[in-house]
């Protein structure tokens, strides 16, 4: 309560309260919103919340204008009252990209409260929104004035919800750490049932799977590179989460995405059996699905058509040459997808 | 037709033949249409054109979202096809949004076709759209790839959107060059009529206004400074430009604003009968007003709050002390606000 470190923010000139407006997440609220409303009473802040009931169909451009509306009602001045967002990915995208179109940018402070936001939403300085059907089509580059992680708030998560989270983890390990695999294998199941509330596993977790994003994003943040291995597991993802909608969490279509690119590279001989079957095993392990309904060939040829839009002309796909190592790739065919799809569709 | 330089671009990786998306306003669309069409036949180019009709009441992101989803139509590489804004400031701004917000920010260019377009919306790295009845209050800094200059486009505008224009001339002139500000005395009347065509002065005050901007703007373009010399003359006009619509343009509610700040450095004696009486004056020759009816002091007050919130807090109103150089305030009063009104009033 003492910690006046969320209250981040210079002195405004005119006024003499501070005031801040905060988003949260309906369910944060519901679990958390008389303690953080008692937070901002006993440091005798002017506030307005605004609590937003979120999900990948109402991640959109309507709902940006109405938080900017309230924004507006509210006002806010351009540099010393930064908008205070706590929640999952997909308040925080919103958030921060009514922070970037509000007066051209105001300050903005990113508290994740989900496994996947701490671990991805709240790295790097990507916001956006959803839009004609494309994840994240509408957005911008936008680093927040500060990110407070506190693993405290997985605890009140289902179990769906942390291995949505353990996803992103995955294609940090698979890409490019093979000791933060050798935990999550040693540990997959322990890591679901405590929640990561562990005080020595989980911390090491979340430390290599921040690191791991943090060491790929920071030389690259305005993504001038396109080869990027963050974006292993996100090459076919966008467009089968989008299409089975709302059935698949981003992580599980991540999942997807992570066992097909893993498929791909056995099928090249790129890995072994072993490290094949070790990647696909530890899928399952961690509660996350190897394909889904919607993985058709068409669809899968669509997803890398926009992608290779996406990534300027080639299909930069990142696959895993090993556990913890991976190289690009612009030559995969529309055959060999199908060939993955049907091997995936066996094994489950 | 043989200028290659507004296919300005990089090459794209997969792709045979050039592609370009060209936002461009109706009206220069209906004058220079055929031959902008001809330009890019005669290059091979794949292109698209979507035609405007732009106003402030269109300039809104409900436009923006019209223009990105005929650019998701078309399809777009992020890197390689800049796209083609051409047109005046409504339009410059409205593409500047979509190609920030597509891919999070796909490269463009500027091609003005107005006067007050060229020596400012294409200068700096502002982009945005109306909200909520507030004056460009959603949007980012966005710079473009490139901005191509041609006069020539002035020669089919009519003679109120010369003055438009010469309002964001006679800005920098009144708050930091005397020497435009002398061109502007001995030409006013003569640019209206020759449209800026002449050889000689047009070119010399362009550059001097341009130049203006941008020594103002280079140092500062994410305006971490929020002491700006080029906020003259936008301290009233952007709530007198949204509440007088469609009445106002932009440059006559900028000439209203340039004219009330004089007279309000003129009754703190800041400056001298006869400065007043030359800035008063040329506001005349230039056919731009002085005064309209919503100024009333209560909107003018509410226009120097919601000036304060976008400048964090304090007015910083830059006040003329001569002609050619002002300073910033932070205490001016509604009752001085209301004398100079009226005396603005009297005046008509």
């Amino acid at each position: 309560l003492e910690n006046r470190q969320i209250l981040l923010g210079s002195q405004t000139h005119a006024k003499s309260s501070l005031r801040r407006f905060i988003m949260i997440d309906e369910r944060v609220d519901e679990i958390y919103g008389d303690s953080i409303r008692g937070y901002f009473r006993h440091h005798a802040v002017e506030y307005h919340i605004l609590t937003l009931s979120t999900s990948e169909q109402k991640k959109n451009m309507d709902t940006v204008l109405q938080c900017t509306e309230e924004l507006e009602t509210f006002g806010i001045s351009r540099r010393c009252e930064p908008i205070i967002a706590i929640g999952g990915g997909v308040l925080l995208d919103i958030a921060g990209l009514v922070s970037n179109l509000c007066h051209r940018g105001v300050p903005y402070i990113r508290i994740p409260t989900t496994l996947l936001s701490l671990v991805d939403a709240s790295i790097g300085a990507k916001v956006g929104v959803n839009f004609s059907g494309h994840k994240n089509r509408l957005g911008t580059y936008y680093p927040p004035l500060a990110t407070f992680l506190d693993k405290s708030f997985l605890r009140t998560l289902d179990s769906r919800q942390i291995s949505n989270g353990l996803a992103e983890i995955l294609k940090i390990a698979v890409a490019k750490d093979k000791k933060l695999f050798a935990l999550l294998e040693e540990n997959g199941s322990s890591l679901i049932q405590d929640k990561l509330q562990d005080m020595h596993v989980s911390p090491l977790i979340i430390q290599h799977a921040i690191q791991g994003m943090l060491d790929e994003l920071a030389p690259n943040l305005w993504e001038h590179e396109l080869e990027r291995y963050v974006d292993f597991g996100h090459s076919f993802s966008p467009v089968i989460e989008m299409r089975a909608l709302p059935e698949l969490l981003h992580g599980e279509a991540v999942a997807i995405d992570l066992a097909l690119s893993t498929v791909l590279a056995y099928q090249r001989t790129l890995i072994s059996t072993s490290d094949l079957n070790r990647v696909l095993h530890l899928i399952k392990t961690l509660e996350l699905p190897l394909i889904h309904s919607v993985c058709t060939p068409d669809l899968l040829h669509e997803a890398l058509q926009d992608t290779i839009l996406h990534r300027d002309g080639l299909q930069r796909l990142p696959l895993p040459t090993a556990i913890g190592s991976a190289r690009f790739f612009n030559d995969v065919t529309v055959q060999e997808i199908t060939i993955a799809i049907d091997a995936l569709k066996r094994l489950i």
